[in-house]
């Protein structure tokens, strides 16, 4: 059985993805305004970094092949870096050149026409990590029994976010600076970091309302074929079916 | 392109599953709890009655043929009810009789070994409409421009409600009475029901968890084989990564 008559978006990340299913979270977001156009799969893995990410993306993704029997992927999101840019001594670190690659071998999984799984109809969208609050997340760990020591900082998830942007441009597709425009909601100040967070790394439905506004910004101006409005129902509407030959009307269609 | 690792809990009825993806919907209670297992698809369909669903349902099942190579279906929650149960005069009734004839059709196609559809692994629960509170639902209709006739009653809804009983007994089908654990949450007096609804016909966040804790009982005493807690991530955690050969413990795994 199957059920795979809608298209896919792909929202794949870590604990940030993972935790976004939740009442006001960016994959719950999505799910409640694409319902009936398209399916919104989260891919979210808690604690994981783009290196151990690219594997994992080969088994999302169909091979050219396979492309025809599945259901294609509309909208990739790939949110990584809260867990690559630990500091050295954590065992999820990823240096910031690694970093970059990983991210671009992620990218041409689906861009570039040699990879088995190219997919030109695919758009990408990568998302930039957001900022950690270091006072409340430290404050968590320091919580844990034994503490533990905070292995994390406000700069380098700067710095992480800043080279999500340089691979976005190398590579051709759109990046969502969630990093920014969450630092900017909190008024450039850390501690206020606090009102998007409930534990300074993760976010909270305020934050994910930022990201969600920020991706319907991109959506509207670089992909506005995704628009939840420029989608039709992939079943009609209850007041165009015809009560008496039924059936005909009642045909999938593509969104 | 497919990201179709997982297997899904199929989600399908009229507008109260629609929209059961918003905040605190069932779709989303269900989808934050399975995140990394099953995924939750949302096949609700505003104004839709059984007799329109029969096509539907057979365009979201596979046939035995193909079942190999496409998810599976561990749940399919059937909840129909809502527009069958209106007024005759209103051209989504659906006859009591053939309510009940549709809905053991929606089963078998699934548990009727000569089905093309037919796949023994799928477990599946009926849900009872809601009850309809006429003061609300009134108020509403009353207050469109035009303003529009009250088509529904509560006592239409609770003779639908026993009609889905009796057909999951006949099918050998668990049954989960969302119009008694609703109308017991209300303390029985049709004015409080507004407590559980927005509008008199559709669930609030208060309505569904009603619901979504109905379910879980169900779950837990009849198919605890779908609880979350037997099923296992279709990826290992981080903490289980082998940071020297990860590639090999990154397999897609069985839920």
């Amino acid at each position: 059985m199957a059920a795979t008559v809608h298209d896919v978006f792909l929202l794949f990340g870590d604990s940030v993805t993972e935790q976004s299913s939740d009442a006001g979270g960016l994959g719950q977001l999505l799910s409640a305004a694409y319902t009936r156009k398209v399916d919104v799969l989260n891919r979210g893995f808690s604690g994981y970094n783009t290196r151990w990410a690219i594997p994992i993306l080969e088994q999302l993704l169909a091979k050219k092949t396979e492309q025809s029997h599945v259901p294609g992927v509309r909208l990739l999101i790939i949110w990584f870096g809260a867990n690559d840019a630990t500091i050295p001594a954590n065992f999820q670190h990823v240096p910031l050149a690694e970093f970059a690659d990983n991210l671009s071998t992620l990218v041409q999984l689906v861009t570039d026409p040699s990879s088995p799984y190219h997919s030109p109809q695919t758009k990408i969208v990568l998302i930039t990590p957001p900022p950690v609050n270091t006072l409340q997340w430290g404050a968590y760990k320091a919580s844990q029994e034994p503490p533990e020591e905070l292995e994390r900082s406000l700069d380098l998830t700067k710095t992480y976010a800043e080279k999500v942007k340089e691979v976005g441009l190398k590579e051709g597709v759109q990046v969502l600076d969630a990093w920014t425009a969450l630092w900017k909601a909190a008024g450039e100040v850390e501690g206020n970091l606090s009102r998007l967070s409930h534990d300074g790394l993760h976010l909270n439905a305020d934050g994910y309302k930022v990201v969600y506004d920020e991706l319907m910004k991109i959506i509207v101006d670089k992909h506005p074929e995704l628009h939840y409005n420029k989608l039709q129902d992939v079943f009609i509407g209850f007041l165009d079916i015809d009560p008496v030959n039924y059936r005909q009307g009642l045909q999938k269609r593509q969104a």
